[in-house]
């Protein structure tokens, strides 16, 4: 697989650390030193988890050399959902008139981009697509509980997208060599840990601790599995993209794995945790950066839990 | 692929026509001319998507000569999450303790259980996954708004699962010939048929008429496209189990297809609208009815818009 093309939408709208002083007493060190986030976007009043994802695919059609009616699967990710009926992939399709194309929108919480990624993996192995269309959005403000102080301040908004086709399409395409998704719905504080339910007050995250540590231990070993799977080394990585949650899991797990901070790309600072939104923007965002044979591993956790990695080569 | 095993969950709860009667003024009658519906299974207060589904897939386990360790995927199915971080799929994962397994849960509203077999046939063809358990549970109640005159007195709750392999397990297994889904976000009313907005109001159905004629159209279009393609005829069909949305619907798709009335299965009198649950508790029902070498096709339609097929054989 081929990632020939990708983009993302961040909202304009800024919330500093000083929002939550004034609101919570928790100061501007105080949540950086715990969270490595200064900033998060926050959707504004007339933008949700659709307008985001199409903002992001717009700027991404705009960007290619060709439209994308040749595409055939729309997978859209997102734990926050704006509608569960008219959905985030269907949303894009209709927006952007794309047809004949399957469409779905999944959740397996901050590693959906990952699971989304393996599901079109599959559509590929069948020969039932041929390019895909992946877009993760996530609104987390609009289900976030001023109420959790374990995690009202951690959250931010925003949207990427990526067009994957099972052949190269151009010389600049990164390669997907591999993708892996876990399931952890079993260990820890497993689908307790952090929540979401709709009809029951939004976004909490009663177990920060728990998530912490199985964040740092499954994040690298997913990463350490993808790498020696490939026959690579952990020295051989030029890029690790690790899921934006939190700035001490990202370098604890590149501690655990003994890469260099300077191998670690990140944008919580600016934009706080936007779910499984996260990785695809941080891949969005440094795309010019990487060069020819360039070894990136993303590698995610999210909570309900779940756990998962892609290994890509310029 | 083949089904193994099926199971279905419906909730205690009985709610007859004559509560609209008190409630909406709408007679019996008038609800039954129209829908189909006598009466609608309601979750009880201490019920939700993850407790429906856990209770099918118990029912599932105690009927099997053995236990259900060895499946590597679950993919869940709902468009009225309990909690969209703690998934469908990471719930009944920590139930019932299945690991090593890859988890997701996914939407495509009222087709999602179709969707649900489609990324499973990916999983397989990539080799990823043998044997996959695939449930679908809708909460309906719990988002429905009694302000809806169009839908209100439609939805029921209830859970259903399935387990799938890669290979025939047992005689007894029916075989999936072929699985087919369309995305169709770009047509008529779309993505704004019907909505399930969580943050804003729950689930709506401002355009029944759009939904009425598409449902119409595309649900008999991929039954026969499904047996054409696999080289049956639409006289060689069973039987027809098409989305409980509404009988007047499903009478029209059968006369279409120019299919007797006796070969459409049906549950919607007893259970309401399950949503994406309805035709998967419909084969359970009727798992021990079908007989050596029967063709059954099962065809969805839904909100956003989307469609699909499944064509199986005993």
């Amino acid at each position: 697989m081929y990632i020939n093309a990708i983009s993302h939408y961040l909202p304009s709208t800024l919330i500093q650390n000083n929002y939550y002083t004034q609101l919570k007493g928790f100061t501007d060190e105080w949540i950086f030193q715990r969270s490595g986030i200064r900033q998060r976007t926050w959707a504004a009043d007339n933008e949700n988890t659709h307008t985001m994802a199409i903002e992001a695919v717009a700027s991404l059609v705009n960007g290619l050399p060709r439209d994308i009616s040749d595409v055939d699967l729309i997978v859209g990710a997102t734990y926050t959902p704006y509608d569960t009926v008219g959905t985030l992939a269907h949303a894009v399709q209709g927006h952007f008139n794309i047809h004949p194309a399957a469409a779905v929108t999944i959740t397996s919480a901050c590693s959906s981009f990952i699971n989304a990624v393996e599901i079109v993996e599959g559509y590929f192995a069948t020969g039932k697509s041929k390019k895909a269309l992946v877009i993760a959005s996530e609104h987390n403000h609009s289900y976030s509980s001023e109420d959790c102080d374990q995690s009202a301040h951690l959250w931010g908004d925003g949207a990427g997208c990526v067009l994957i086709s099972a052949e190269r399409c151009s010389p600049g395409d990164i390669q997907i060599i591999d993708v892996h998704t876990s399931g952890l719905g079993h260990i820890g504080k497993g689908v307790g840990g952090i929540c979401l339910k709709p009809s029951a007050g939004g976004l909490t995250m009663p177990y920060g601790r728990d998530i912490y540590i199985n964040a740092c231990k499954f994040m690298a070993a997913e990463a350490r599995d993808i790498v020696e799977k490939n026959r690579y080394m952990l020295d051989d990585i030029n890029y690790l993209v690790p899921h934006q949650a939190n700035s001490r899991i990202m370098d604890h797990v590149a501690k655990i794995l003994g890469l260099d901070a300077s191998k670690v790309i990140s944008n919580i600072e600016d934009t706080g945790n936007t779910g499984c939104a996260s990785t695809l923007i941080c891949l969005s965002q440094n795309w010019q950066r990487f060069t020819k044979e360039d070894l990136i591993v993303v590698t995610v956790f999210g909570g309900g839990y779940s756990s998962g990695a892609m290994l890509l080569r310029k």
